[in-house]
C-alpha cells in the first residue's frame, strides 16, 4: 500500500468511534477533504467484530478514491483513548475493557495507526479547522452520552504525565451528588451530558408537580434529544432540565476560567447542538460566576466543523502529525 | 553599572515581596547563592517608601559582595503581580492598588526588571533548584495569608491568555460559601490559607461546644501559627480546625489531578510548614477522592527549599531568563 509513495499523493483517514456512530474522514495533506463516511458503532457485537467492519469500510472508501492517492497513516480518536499506550482503556461507552487498538490495527493496515482521545482529538480539529484557528489557549468540550475534554496551553494540546489531563467530566462538583461510571459520586458528567440531561429528568420530576410530556416517556425510551424537542415546545420540565444543566455547566466553566485563563471555551457535539436550549443559561450562569477581571472577555463558542466533525479532522491532524514522527524515528 | 561586564561575573537580585516580610537572595549564573537577606515590608507605609527602602537594601546587599561581580538583572516576585504588563494588580495584602514596578524599579536601576507572581516564582524556583527539579508537570501551593499556586505543564510555567492562568485560590469550592475578597463567595482560598484557618475557628467555635484555649484570643489576636502549637497540644477546636482544612484541599486537590494528571503537588508557605498537621488530613481525603487510576500515584511533597526561598530562586531564575530575552532583544 505504500509503493511508489513519490509517485502519489498522500492521503490520511481520521475515525471518529462514539457509542453509538462512527465516522470517517479521508483527507490530504492540505487538509482538503476528500470523502466522508459513517456507519454505526454496535459496539455490543464486540471489539473483533466493529475492527473487521472498520477496516472493510476504510479500504472500500479508500478504493473509491482515484489511483493518484497513497494512504499513509490513520488516525483513531476514541473515548478513553490514550496516545502515549496505544489503547482504549475501560470505556464506559464502548465496554470493550481494555484494548491496544495500535496492535489490532497493525493485523490489517502496515502504515501508521495513532490513537488519540475523543475530546482532544476535537481539539485538535477546532485548532488545525474549526474555530479555534490562531487560539493558543483554549477549552473544547464535548458534550455526549458522557462529558470530555481537550485543552490547549500555549499552542499545545495538554496530556500530563501519562497522557490523561483535561478529564473535566470527572470533577466532583457535589460532594454526596449523583453516582458516576468513575465509582465516585458528584462528577460534572452525571449532570452536564446526554445521559445527565435524563437524570435530571427524573430528579424535576421527583421534586417538581407539573404536567410534562416527560411522564409519558420510560427513562430508558428517553433520549436527550427528546427532552430537547420537549423544551422548544415549551414543556416546563424539559425547560427546567435545561436552566439547570445550564446552571451547573456555566458555574463549572467559570472555574475553569480561573485556572486556565483561556481565550475561549468550545461546545461541541449533540448537547451543544440543543439549539439555545443550553448555551443561554450556561452563558448567563459562566457571566455571574466569573472572577469579575474576566467578565465579558472569554467567549463561549459552538464547534465550526459542521455535524461534529471536529474529532475526525483532529484523528486525521494527529495522524499527519504521528506519519511524520514515524518518518523522523525512521 | 553594567560597565566592564566581560571582565566580571554576572550576578541576579531575587526578591520575594510578602504582605509581612520581603526576601531578598543574590545568585550567579550557575545558582550559587552569594547572599540572602529579609525586612520587614511594612506595606501601610505605602509602595515609594517600600520601594525606597527595596533598593537600598538592594544597593547595600551588592556593595557588601566583592568588587568581581556585576548586577545584571532584577527578578521581583509578589502577589498579584502580571509579568506581561510588569505590573501588581490590586494585591489585597499589600494593598497598594495598581502599581507598575517596572517603571518604579527603573527610577533606582538601569538594568532588566523581571516582575512575576509570587506562586509562580515558587514553582519556578522549585523546577530549578527545589524538588520539582526533573518534573516535566507539578502544581506548587503556596499557603500563606491567600492561597496562590504556579503550575507547570509539559516543562513550562503555564501563563494563559493574560498571565493569570492558575489562580487556584479563587476556585469556588462552596456555592453561597464564604466571602472572598475577589467579591464573590466560596472561593478554596476562604478556607485554606492563614486567614482561612482563623475563619475556621470562628466557625467551629459556632457549631461545636469544647473546651478550647481559642475562647481566650480575639480573632485578631489569632495568628494561624498560635492556632498550630494549640493543635500540637492537642487542643480539640485546633485539631478539627486542620482535619476541616486538610478535607477541603484534600478534595480540591483530587480534582486538580482530574485536570492536570500531574506528577506532584508541592505545598509551600507557612501553612505547609505546620508540621503534619495540615498534610497528614490532605493527604488522606486527597487519595480518597482520587479517580481509582491516580490512586497511590500522585505526591503531595513539601517545598524543598529552606525557609520558604523558593519564590526568592524563582525570582533569580526569572530574572536570568529575562536578561536573556533582553540581549537578544538588544
Amino acid at each position: 500500500m505504500i509503493d511508489n509513495i513519490t509517485d502519489k499523493k498522500e492521503i490520511v483517514v481520521g475515525v471518529d468511534i462514539g457509542g453509538t456512530n462512527t465516522v470517517i474522514g479521508i483527507v490530504d495533506l492540505s487538509n482538503n477533504i476528500l470523502l466522508e463516511n459513517s456507519f454505526k458503532t454496535y459496539p455490543e457485537k464486540g471489539v473483533d467484530n466493529f475492527f473487521e467492519r472498520l477496516t472493510i469500510i476504510i479500504k472500500e472508501a479508500y478504493n473509491k478514491l482515484e489511483d493518484k492517492y497513497v494512504l499513509t497513516s490513520i488516525g483513531l480518536a476514541a473515548p478513553g483513548a490514550n496516545y502515549i499506550k496505544g489503547t482504549i482503556e475501560s470505556s464506559v461507552n464502548l465496554k470493550w475493557g481494555n484494548v491496544n487498538i495500535s496492535k489490532m490495527m497493525k493485523k490489517y493496515f502496515d502504515i501508521p495507526v495513532a490513537i488519540l482521545n475523543d475530546a482532544d482529538a476535537a481539539a485538535v480539529g477546532e485548532y488545525s479547522l474549526g474555530v479555534a484557528q490562531k487560539m493558543k489557549n483554549f477549552i473544547v468540550l464535548t458534550l455526549g452520552t458522557g462529558l470530555g475534554s481537550g485543552i490547549f496551553v500555549d499552542g499545545h494540546l495538554m496530556n500530563g504525565e501519562n497522557g490523561l489531563a483535561g478529564e473535566l467530566g470527572h470533577i466532583i462538583i457535589e460532594q454526596e451528588g449523583r453516582e458516576c461510571t468513575c465509582g465516585r459520586n458528584g462528577c460534572l458528567e452525571t449532570y452536564v451530558s446526554a445521559a445527565g440531561i435524563k437524570r435530571s429528568v427524573s430528579y424535576f420530576l421527583s421534586v417538581l408537580n407539573l404536567e410534562s410530556e416527560l411522564k409519558n416517556i420510560s427513562f430508558n425510551e428517553l433520549t436527550s434529544k427528546k427532552v430537547s424537542e420537549l423544551a422548544l415546545n415549551k414543556d416546563p420540565v424539559a425547560l427546567k432540565v435545561f436552566n439547570y444543566t445550564g446552571e451547573i455547566l456555566g458555574k463549572a466553566l467559570a472555574n475553569i476560567v480561573t485556572i486556565f485563563n483561556p481565550e475561549a471555551i468550545i461546545l461541541f457535539g449533540g448537547l451543544a447542538d440543543a439549539d439555545e436550549l443550553l448555551l443561554n443559561p450556561t452563558t448567563f450562569y459562566f457571566e455571574k460566576n466569573l472572577l469579575n477581571f474576566y467578565k465579558g472577555k472569554v467567549r463561549i463558542l459552538k464547534s465550526g466543523l459542521q455535524n461534529g466533525k471536529a474529532a475526525v479532522y483532529g484523528a486525521c491532524e494527529f495522524a499527519k502529525e504521528s506519519m511524520v514522527k514515524n518518518m523522523i524515528n525512521v
